[in-house]
């Protein structure tokens, strides 16, 4: 990525987007609060949230993005003020953005990485804050995929089996309303049918991550949604992508057996935040040690093979 | 381990004992002559391993022990002088160890962390340099786990198929000489015939860390390989270890299943020197410092479920 036999880790990075979904408002899909959303943001301001902690512990910078939060923040807070609108539009009877607000959530998404690496940032990750959000990124994995939604759909904040079952079938009405076994559309045409902000301004700042030549931290199931769309659209993404851990949501496996890599860590977490991405830092961290600092068995008078 | 909700990593420190086996000179059984174990004590010294590295990197204390090396070290180097002798016999002849030279090896481990359990450390990972070591690691799982040695010798540090082979073969000669698959005997006999001095000290540690209740890092093949005979000495050692990498070594993976752990991380190195336990110290950190310092859904003001 660096193209150099002394890589650098500078100033790592992970950006946290938030933003609510029209379907959360309903308690079809979720069995938290939309409410929650804007509550966590808070937290991450606090430095209450398991993300806060792992940056904390790792000496890593943590950036919050107000992507389409339902919730007015005060413009005092230390986030970035990115509010796209206050939220999607419910998926199940309209479309959840327009392709207006898709492309300026993919623009935002991209300067906010520019304006990152312009301050030195070189390694980054994406996390992600949004009731109802892994519904999304279950339609685009089922979208892009082509596999049915029990395929696709997972127990989220931990949905119970009766949940899972109102969820999945939620979903496939919005399939259905939308096409999306059908028709063929662009990746635009998709996130505007069902969203979601943050999962547009992420794809985003993939997309300008890589054109950065950044090492790319790419976390669980809801990044790695927003990957499949950055993807699709910049095909050389994965060559500036290290996959940091395998999340415990169902579909997250399949998605990156479809990417054909492997997760660094399988520690079972479905924090979202960014947290699997940020426990990876002290991994990529040892391998830039290893191959900048280890002598080699010459420098170290070690005999060779016999 | 710790017996609270507010546990603590105190002086994280990684041990390397380091021993030669009489097996090696012969190369039989090993590509890399035996003198490299004596040199890469120096390196450890030097600070130029890979161990080294990741310890700076983490703020890891490191602990270097002469258990049996086949040279003289100056006794100012910043070393644990531990030596039992010269590396031991060559067991395709002969027992390797006599079981007074066992015990002391035994003892010698014991109190090496009886000393860092009094300066303070309550984490503590065991790692190994020592050529020809992955030898009596094989044999030492050929017998307790009453495997074929096919399953249980690997490449070591990268045999070809046909030095592979001849280890195999040199290994079931010695399976045969010491009647490794049909009798039984304690596990100070099966030490004193096949060794290896690291191999005895690590295991006498791993008891002293579990009596001593600290958190034990396990590092791969060698180092599980003592834990195995440590643990048929004392079976709830169990209960304070946490498996930190699974080793390419192939014998590796069985020993885990065989144990039914999971290890932390699964990066196919094959490095030894404790350089698989040292890579987890982060994840364990994050941990204690989620449990500790995460607030909870009350504090932050989070709502619950609907």
């Amino acid at each position: 990525m660096q193209n150099t036999l002394s890589p650098k880790i500078n100033h790592p990075t992970i950006v946290v987007f938030a933003a609510d979904h029209g379907i959360a408002a309903a308690g079809l899909v979720n069995q938290y609060p939309q409410a929650i959303t804007a509550q966590m943001v808070l937290n991450f301001i606090k430095g209450g949230a398991a993300i806060n902690v792992f940056c904390m512990q790792n000496d890593i910078a943590l950036t919050v993005v107000d992507a389409g939060v339902n919730f007015l923040f005060d413009p005092a807070l230390p986030i970035i003020h990115a509010k796209i609108k206050m939220g999607t539009s419910n998926y199940l009877y309209e479309n959840a953005l327009s392709t207006a607000e898709v492309n300026l959530a993919i623009e935002k998404g991209k300067n906010i990485v520019t304006n990152l690496a312009d301050a030195g940032c070189n390694t980054i990750g994406f996390g992600e804050m949004g009731i109802g959000n892994t519904s999304s990124a279950a339609l685009i994995m089922h979208h892009l995929m082509q596999l049915p939604l029990t395929a696709c759909a997972g127990r989220g904040t931990g949905l119970n089996d009766k949940q899972l079952q109102q969820k999945i079938d939620t979903l496939q009405a919005a399939s259905d309303f939308h096409q999306l076994q059908k028709e063929t559309f662009s990746l635009y045409e998709l996130l505007s049918k069902i969203g979601g902000l943050e999962i547009a301004m992420m794809a985003g700042a993939f997309m300008e991550a890589a054109k950065q030549k950044m090492l790319i931290l790419v976390d669980g199931f809801i990044a790695t949604a927003a990957l499949l769309i950055a993807r699709a659209i910049s095909p050389d993404i994965l060559s500036f992508c290290v996959f940091a851990h395998a999340s415990d949501e169902q579909g997250h496996r399949k998605m990156l057996q479809h990417l054909n890599v492997q997760p660094l860590l399988q520690l079972g977490m479905r924090l979202g935040e960014g947290t699997g991405a940020a426990l990876a830092i002290p991994l990529i961290r040892s391998a830039v040690a290893f191959i900048n600092e280890m002598a080699s068995f010459e420098a170290a008078g070690i005999s060779g093979k016999e």
